[in-house]
């Protein structure tokens, strides 16, 4: 059986906090993006026309492109947005022009190695034409408009016959996988089996034999160490691992393939039991932007790729198609509110690539005899666009999106993943989720002409006490892996009051990093101290069993903030000294949730607080 | 006024820690390092007769050959050790043998690049002559053998008609500090005041223009950011700064330069205060083998090169002499036990270069999808030659003059700094030390004919409760600057009883990295926690201020080992959880001396343990 989800199309939402969001990217992130991949002369290279002194164009420029079309096409759908229609079929009409006769489009090897077309395995051709075929789907549903979508599936076509039919190129599968998903899309947007046919075959051969590598890089890399089957644990660059564990999810969901959703399986629970970071941040190493070893989660330089990030709700939304269970939605909503969100800042414009959990300025010097000064530490602050701008059009299509992760139906179960405000309506059915969680745990649902018999509600790993009422009358629903079910036909209204209290989280014991400290999380919000708030030398403010929290409303952030009780060593000017001697000051410490560090000018800012 | 020190050559030790590593050294180190330097072709290097296929010669085998030859030297004079008097001299013949008609001597310029000689700052020729300088000294002192004196004086003539005269070279000052302190060595043997000026030259003329650097340094990387008087904090490559701020206060103090002792002072107190590890390391950073920003002293990545420990202990020295301050003696005893010590094998065989404060093997193996995937972590083993291999004969040249350290004279008033079982003979006075110190706290001193009238007796700063008397009568002394001062004439037997309890110690606030923890000390030895004794995850394992600390005399580390009280959290298969979900268990934890650490096998170790 599988859980069938609402698409983002079927769900409005309404007034709240992820509306706010979707309204800010529609109104800045979007219009912005655009505004900086043209300046940036990501779109002129789709006149193939470079000229010496023009920026020059990188391999994976057209994916930059087809991923701001999806995320504009998202807008589109809900916003009808004419003028951004305009500019996205100007786009399209440059790709369509030069489009090859054979059906290979990319602007970087047409004009720069056009012999040299499918003979390096690292150069991103799959990964560009798998984010062509997602763009081309989304608009296609958003404008009905098929111009796109003839280029790509004429290009699938061609891809086809190079890898499969005459097994031509130099390669056997993507060195960055994402074609895997794309292609499932456009096999559900099209219907055409051989699409699905061929993400099956990229899936299958990875892994069987020996394929090309960075030179610097191991096959785990790029998920090419065994296998798809016999992959159970996360490995290698984290984006390709998660767009890759996506499209295995797909062919194990479309073949009802066990071995291969148990591989799924497997490295799912190692990414969220033992390679995770607490906002839901993923590859934990700038060195080779991956997944390291188990428990492995620095602070100050954690990676937590945003694109990373993203790619993990992918994967999660789509093990949730195979198996309701609490664990994908709760790692989706520990993802979206936190590690997901931290890599936009609060107006919309300006991204993080890395998402750190420790942030001291000071250290950024500390190579100070060196003229490279900086190590690997990430930047303090977000830009607008970086040489590698993957992550901003990424952010952009899931905010557009995020509606699409609510509701999902199993015959006559209806599923509710997440709580966002709005409406979502579906086979004469309609559902209102009325809320402002995540500022409070209350959530009134009010169920319309509902031709099913059941409905499960998730009940959030983070909380501890709930109840559940439908028709003001409390229920003792069944559960069932964090799901509570129970019987609904028609109309009803359900009342669900999570308990949302300011909470003390600690990490494993081998999570050396975390070692002796505490994080602050209500509800799904993971909270940080920042220097904006609390001056400096956060790293050594230590806090207590007894928070005395304190919580408000903070427009800013539009959420919830907090002060709690804190203690922090006195200055002093010897560097060694024996215990107990300096005595330490009583503060009241500000928190801010996680995602809005760095909204406010540089500053020190810190998830792991020292715990006595 | 300045402090005259007894010469090593002056103190004999006596059974006891120190006299047993002398013996290690003689018997054991020296020989090691001969075998591994003549197995490398470090010592063939000096026929100039490099063929194809042999070992590539190394810009600064020089310098090795040189500190093994004064480290021989050292032991020579005190065993008269007649087979390594053979190998020094056959050595020294190559070295005469090949030094060109003009003075200059460089075994690697003069075969592979003779035309290039003093063109390149960066490539260690004056380093390497300096060495020279340094052995030959000692060598003399030791044999009388003037053979390789009158080769690095014809050199030092040769430098000072180059950079001086004729001011011909391409630069003005080294890329690698050493020569300036080895010519007032060279100074102080011959009597010849132009070595002495041209130390000084050398130092005075650091900083006043732009020279050479690294393509990859920052001018301060060589301490050549500021003319020497106006540098304040200790910058750059560890070694080369510590090398040129005794070459500093050597200078200063026969100049009676308050101006460059201020800046002496101000550099010594920066790195005491700021940027020293607890174990008396300096140079936190592996790129760059440098100093940083204050307080950064990061322990898993801890450079704290060997080489760089005895720097510190040069130029504390040097201090010494200047100005009677027990924090300068504090430093010299805090990096003898400790990051000295640490650097060689129990079994006198084997180095680190690099010593950490943290070791955890299974993050050696982070980078897995890398090919490189060690990323900068230091080695967890002790090895018994590098490819640079400047700490090896370093160690041995301070082992075996370790008593050069303990007394030192001004006018009527005998110092004594440190704490060794031995005899020292200067003026027809004897001073006998007996103890077992470091493994207790009481020394007895038996002075005999002493011709001064005072004694000035360093109370450590370790020390918090102590009582001193002279002919069995307790005496109240009069403190100075970590100095206890008394009468004292001809005969006297002084007994100074420290309290040596095993202490928690803290470090700074500011230290991010030892925030939340802390170490255990007792008397001057660091401790560590090895996964030897305490099994894994060390890091989760915390104290509190109750030790119930407990002490035994250990063979193996010829000094007291701990038991105290800690806890560890249970295991758990969860990621994150809320606190204090997860109970400790209560476990006795065994410590080892730090400087003992990794002469088990590969295991975890750590010095700064949590703290609640």
């Amino acid at each position: 059986m599988k859980n069938t989800f609402l698409s983002f199309e079927q769900v409005s939402l309404s007034d709240g906090f992820w509306k706010k969001w979707q309204q800010i990217n529609a109104a800045v992130t979007v219009p912005a993006i655009y505004d900086r991949f043209a300046e940036s002369g990501r779109f002129d290279a789709l006149r193939l026309d470079w000229k010496e002194g023009q920026p020059h164009p990188h391999i994976f420029w057209d994916s930059d492109t087809a991923k701001w079309i999806e995320a504009a096409a998202y807008v589109i759908e809900k916003n009808g947005d004419t003028a951004l229609i305009e500019k996205v079929d100007a786009l399209i009409d440059l790709i369509a022009e030069h489009q090859e006769e054979c059906g290979y489009f990319n602007s970087y090897y047409q004009q720069f190695q056009p012999e040299k077309r499918f003979t390096d395995r690292t150069d991103h051709e799959l990964y560009c034409a798998g984010h062509l075929m997602e763009a081309a789907v989304a608009y296609h549903r958003a404008t009905g408009k098929d111009k796109l979508l003839s280029v790509v599936c004429k290009y699938a076509d061609y891809i086809e016959k190079i890898f499969v039919k005459e097994q031509s190129a130099s390669f056997v599968t993507p060195g960055h996988p994402e074609i895997e998903l794309a292609l499932v899309r456009l096999y559900e947007e099209t219907g055409e089996l051989r699409y699905l046919n061929l993400a099956r075959f990229f899936v299958n051969q990875r892994g069987l034999k020996p394929e090309q590598q960075y030179e610097w890089a191991d096959p785990s890399y790029s998920q090419s160490h065994l296998p798809v089957r016999e992959q159970k644990t996360a490995e290698g660059h984290s984006v390709r691992a998660c767009y890759l564990y996506s499209g295995m999810a797909d062919i194990a969901r479309y073949d009802s393939d066990n071995e291969l959703l148990n591989a799924c399986k497997a490295i799912f629970d190692n990414i969220i039991n033992r390679r995770m970071y607490i906002t839901g941040g993923i590859g934990s190493a700038a060195n080779g932007e991956a997944f390291t070893i188990d428990y492995d989660l620095p602070n100050l330089t954690a990676y937590s790729e945003s694109c990373a990030a993203i790619a993990l709700i992918f994967f999660a939304h789509r093990m949730l198609m195979s198996e309701l269970d609490g664990k994908y939605s709760d790692t989706i909503e520990r993802v979206l509110y936190n590690g997901f969100l931290s890599s936009i800042s609060l107006d919309g414009k300006s991204f993080f690539y890395v998402n750190p959990l420790e942030i001291n300025p000071t250290l950024l010097n500390r190579n100070r005899s060196l003229l490279d000064k900086s190590e690997h530490l990430p930047i303090t602050q977000r830009l607008e666009l970086f040489g590698c701008s993957c992550c901003p059009p990424n952010i952009a299509r899931l905010m557009a999106t995020v509606g699409g992760l609510l509701y999902s139906q199993n015959g006559n179960t209806l599923h509710i993943h997440q709580y966002m405000a709005g409406t979502a309506e579906f086979d004469g059915t309609k559902i209102t989720q009325q809320t402002s969680y995540p500022s409070d745990g209350t959530v009134r649902i009010l169920v319309e002409k509902y031709q099913g018999s059941e409905i499960a509600i998730r009940i959030p790993g983070w909380c501890r006490n709930w109840q559940l009422r439908v028709n003001d009358q409390p229920i003792q629903p069944r559960m069932e892996k964090g799901y509570a079910f129970f019987p609904c036909s028609s109309n009803a209204e359900i009342l669900l009051q999570m308990e949302m209290a300011t909470e003390i989280i600690e990490a494993n014991p081998l999570v050396t990093e975390n070692a002796g400290r505490a994080a602050i999380m209500r509800g799904p919000v993971v909270y940080c101290a920042e220097g904006a708030d609390n001056g400096e030398n956060i790293h050594s403010i230590w806090i207590t069993d007894e928070l005395d929290a304190e919580e408000w409303d903070s427009e800013q952030f539009g959420c919830k903030c907090l002060r709690i009780d804190a203690w922090q060593p006195a200055p002093s000017q010897s560097l060694y000294y024996p215990a107990n001697k300096q005595p330490s000051v009583q503060k009241r410490l500000t928190l801010i949730p996680y995602f809005g560090f760095a909204n406010r000018g540089e500053s020190e800012m810190l998830v792991w607080l020292l715990k006595k």
